[in-house]
């Protein structure tokens, strides 16, 4: 376990979590030396009594191929980590390692919901009403109009759950929102959609209307998914290091930007991708959440209680009748292609 | 002409953007009463003496289909303006027009350089260094690696040309920046990118590169590059929004607002959209500007001042020699697939 920064900011961050959450408990992945090293520096007896250590020596690397690692590293903590979730022993499981390796993992272990694919990674972003959910952000690069119709519905029904919103709005990310827009391939994930009772399906969006709010889930492929997080990343910090640029000119916009740093740093926090970290692995028949790489212990933090709510609200298994009840009523239906 | 707000924004940025450049004259085509009309509040002969109207009854619509305006509308004024620098009349062409339609009827017109299969929309992007040029933006939603890298050529070459950076820095987006990440597709653009000798070529770049200045030029195909425009333009719009109502929360806060609106303005200018106005339809053998169609009249006269500068630098005939020369020296080579 670990991430790209290690063990240190995940435990810190553990330590954090379990201090906020009084009913959970924690299965720490890892090598025993090193995490119990970690540990020593807490004094809460309640909260280390709810931390069990498993040691491990191998470890999933970022450079590891997820092929490679159904092959050869059963036995890494990635991959224990998630049997604990397919054994029952744990409610849900998160990490910061490597994603590929965790979807193929996760796919083996826990097998994906009924009707399902391959998962998706879901993730959210701020908007000025508050959150929308988008999928896929970067594990599934090409998509079918079919595996398009499934993140939609994976979305829809999680921000059901997540969020008590009947009906969420739907959309599909496009180049324009006129209805001719982009390829063959998106005009047939439009007709799925438009079809599928179960969705209320608004039609295209571009780039922009993730952040306008336009639609509480909007779909797209991995590509473009993770084109649009990490963009958007890259402006809140070009805006940010310009702004203090343009602060630091005189003594009268220092001492200006001085009083605003209450705003600045709500702002911030708003904004901040680890105010957001924590993307849901929608499609596996169990609870796994992937944490940024190099999160710091506060985006750690926020990627545990992501994890963390989803196991209480039953994520999953909230899902599971619904979509067998699909594929029962899709396969009655005479096909329309 | 006019995009989606008419001739009254493109005709007073015209007058604005002759009133800064003695030497530029226009060619103006639409409908002459309405054109007639927004000019006579104009009191400047010099100005308007370098201004000549072209009347057409046909306008190209936003939701005309490019091939239906290749057979119905070959006299609309987007057409007869194309023609104009087909005919060697005009330098340059600028419209804030339907985008497939413009890239249809430059290629009708105009045809392309040697080598390049079809042009590409290529625009700018702020970054914490100056700027980086970014191609595709949309007119090309799926890409085969040859015309990826073609797009990475003229980018190459428009970037010397217009900058004066020799061996610009060329990267190619993707989900990640280590060798082996993307699909099939994206592994053999690589290889024909790291092989052409007439690029810098760097590797991957990730979305947030474009915005650290990883690159002089950023290539991908026209999907993702509009994600990451729309979307980078919707995180600077919803920090703008956020900020203002955080700012509002108090009078101390109002009043620190107050004391920075010098900086918060040249921070607004420095991002807005506007004032990266005007994209290259690159590829084209003549100078053809594509405007945002909602653009304001500071925008639009971005959009002229791009039009002029890539005039003024002979853009197409700079490149068209080396283009040349390079399909000779291709024909020579054993291709090595």
């Amino acid at each position: 376990m670990g991430g790209d920064v290690g063990p240190s900011v995940t435990v810190a961050a553990l330590l954090a979590s379990l201090r906020k959450n009084p009913v959970a408990s924690a299965l720490l992945f890892g090598d025993r030396p090193r995490l119990v090293a970690e540990l020593r520096g807490c004094k809460d007896l309640l909260v280390l009594n709810r931390i069990e250590v498993r040691h491990c020596d191998l470890a999933v690397l970022d450079e590891d191929k997820p092929s490679s690692v159904l092959r050869h590293k059963q036995t890494s903590s990635m991959s224990l980590a998630i049997k604990a979730v397919a054994d029952g022993e744990a409610m849900a499981c998160v990490s910061s390692g490597n994603t590929g390796a965790l979807m193929a993992l996760g796919m083996a272990h826990l097998k994906t919901l009924p009707g399902i694919a391959r998962p998706a990674i879901c993730g959210t972003f701020p908007t000025a009403r508050g959150r929308s959910y988008v999928l896929d952000l970067g594990a599934n690069l090409d998509c079918s109009p079919k595996q398009l119709a499934q993140f939609a519905l994976l979305g829809s029904l999680t921000v059901t759950a997540l969020e008590g919103i009947d009906e969420p709005t739907v959309r599909l990310l496009n180049v324009g929102a006129e209805q001719n827009k982009g390829g063959r391939a998106l005009g047939l994930t439009e007709r799925l959609l438009a079809n599928e009772p179960l969705l209320n399906y608004q039609g295209f969006v571009e780039g922009d209307g993730i952040f306008n709010g336009d639609a509480d889930v909007v779909v797209c492929d991995g590509f473009s998914g993770n084109v649009a997080l990490k963009a958007s990343e890259g402006v809140a910090r070009l805006i940010k290091v310009m702004a203090k640029e343009l602060f630091a000119t005189s003594w009268l916009t220092r001492f200006a930007a001085m009083l605003l740093r209450g705003p600045f740093s709500r702002l911030q926090f708003k904004l901040d991708p680890s105010s957001y970290n924590g993307a849901y692995l929608l499609g596996l028949n169990g609870v796994v959440v992937k944490s940024h790489g190099g999160a710091t212990e506060a985006g750690f933090t926020q990627a545990l209680d992501v994890t963390i709510e989803a196991a209480k609200h039953k994520l999953p298994s909230l899902l599971l009748p619904i979509l067998k009840q699909k594929l029962v009523s899709d396969k009655k239906k005479v096909p329309y292609e």
